[in-house]
């Protein structure tokens, strides 16, 4: 089950440049393993944006929540959820 | 290069229900040439909407302009395109 | 699977008010339908508007595509749907 | 009488993990309350979101802002409420 | 119990002046009944639109959108209602 | 002349709650004096919000900017203001 | 008392160029006979826009509303009001 | 004196292709003869839509809104002109 | 030339009163100089905001640009510019 | 390739002037060598804001990406991107 998310970062003042560097290497991590499970199909940066849109391949609302909640910059992210279906003119 | 597409469709009211199904049949027809030939890499239909998003894999934005504007419906479509970049925590 | 939809609804000006009378006869059927099979899980009118909240439980993106796009009023029905998961504090 | 709210939380800074969690703890029970009593008639969390919506059945319009303003985590909230009405096609 | 509407009046271009000031008879009677009744507490024009802001003391939700939707222009008006308390200020 | 207003109030983080209850006891007492002289013709809280719709019946524009910037929690708030008429359907 | 207007118009598909014609002759001597009375106190197009900005000084919203249902084209356009007070650093 | 433009054409349904097309001779030959008088600086397709950003080098705003308002499908189009000054950091 | 700006202003939390009132005491010299030249035509006070509309009288984009951010609280201000043209109608 | 871009700069409350000084030096010679270079083939102040609309001439979005968040003021900067494509009437 497909769904369309865009997220938009944004950190607040106080985190030093330490601190958003460790969120990174994080984040990479955790983003790297959706990959490789293939829970999510594809992300991408939004040009000249700290945003990103994502694909992601799941089998319920729960578990797409619990994905999104476990990026260690969920505090600092704001995400937009669209659910997708099969188009008719796919040929996948 | 990537870019993601939202398409919304708005047929007017004037349109026959025969024409609509003509259209229908020639945009499927055009869609599925165009993903077989790897400009379109998906399309998914937005869930209760008469939209999809669609990512298109381009050599340059006139590239893309002339596949849009090549859609059978697209005098009848709402287009908004956002350009992508490679993302760093992307491992493809 | 709950999703939350709004579909507001608007009729073009050439419908008949049998017309329209016809539409809301099928309608209402094809919604008491999904209420029995519990498909639809509740259904209320936004006060003030020919628009309604309701609330779905389904398989899928596509099983809920499939049961909006099959309202006989569908193609004079904006919809926005909202994907849910269950709340920590629910207690049901 | 059913109000639809959305409650989108945000907390400032200032406020420690441990004051956080505080929170957390008198908002869950808060709304067990409300949910015990049939006030709040269910509770669902906007999946990517730090945000819900909820449904209350209550006498009046002054009830349902003693209860939404009674909320621990209120100062922090940003609510909007639709009044809703019986759908002629409800079959409850 | 208090709510306040904004409704806003277009008419469709194929309504005749007489059809009009018909509606405008039938709207300023049954707009007058429930101002004499008290369910109406007040309404006022909205400077320069075609558009009023209207106060309504009611029982119910249902009371209100079986009021709304009893307005002979109401298949015209697009209405937006806000639900109100009694605020801790008012001396009433 | 009647003026629709909705105020909104939002307290910056560095307020006590002692500061912020004196605003409060100040914002009682001015707005209590401003609808015994008539000038403040009705204060209504909008459900879950800390907000509030106001009528105000001044002489000029002047009058009514002087008396919203008299609030005490005047710099706090975001104050729309909407002009009214008298309605045609009105029957006072 | 000043206010000022933006005034956008839009005529619909069905009227003629004479008629058009006609309510701008039309429109135009009502604005010439309110700036040359004081009421209207400028007038400018927005550039690349069919609206206008215009300044407004009345003795009451009720002036205002009179004023702006009496313009020939009142029916085509959107009107939006915003009233004005004195600035203190207005040297007038 | 620079502005930036962006004009976004919506034909009415009434019209025929021919006539359509020829709006769109006209269109181009009044185009060309603003980009060889050095009055319209550049024009771009904004990709996916049936409209264009352009740039205008002009005396005045007097002088822009005659040159928009020459444009033959100016009743067709929406426009928003944005005025732009010379940047600290350009070369030019 | 004329142009209409709305100003609206917002001073942070860190500034004290009395730097405020300093801030109040030069943009009112330097309005004052501006209409006092011709250059500021008007400005008024938006009722209930800390936001004016004022009208500028300039020779070009780029003296407008270098008046507004003369504006000693130019930092605090969020700036949004009309440009305007000789309307038909107008008598002046 | 031709991008338009809108960059708005909003900075943070805690940087010193030296410290806005030094990014606004960094900036411009930033700036300069993308102008030089062809990359950057137009940069314009918006009237009134500290904003910039400008055109980006460059092979690929990754290309577009790496130059605007090479920007020295990249992290207080809120960019949006519009691809552009040629305009039939363009005669360049």
């Amino acid at each position: 089950m497909i769904f369309l998310a865009r997220m938009d970062v944004t950190f607040p003042a106080h985190l030093t440049e330490a601190q958003i560097a460790d969120f990174q290497v994080r984040e990479k991590e955790y983003s790297g393993q959706l990959q490789s499970s293939g829970k999510m199909a594809g992300i991408w940066r939004i040009v000249g944006e700290y945003a990103n849109h994502s694909l992601f391949d799941v089998e319920s609302n729960d578990e797409l929540h619990q994905i999104l909640s476990g990026f260690p910059m969920y505090p600092y992210m704001k995400i937009k959820v669209t659910p997708l279906a099969k188009h008719p003119n796919s040929i996948r």
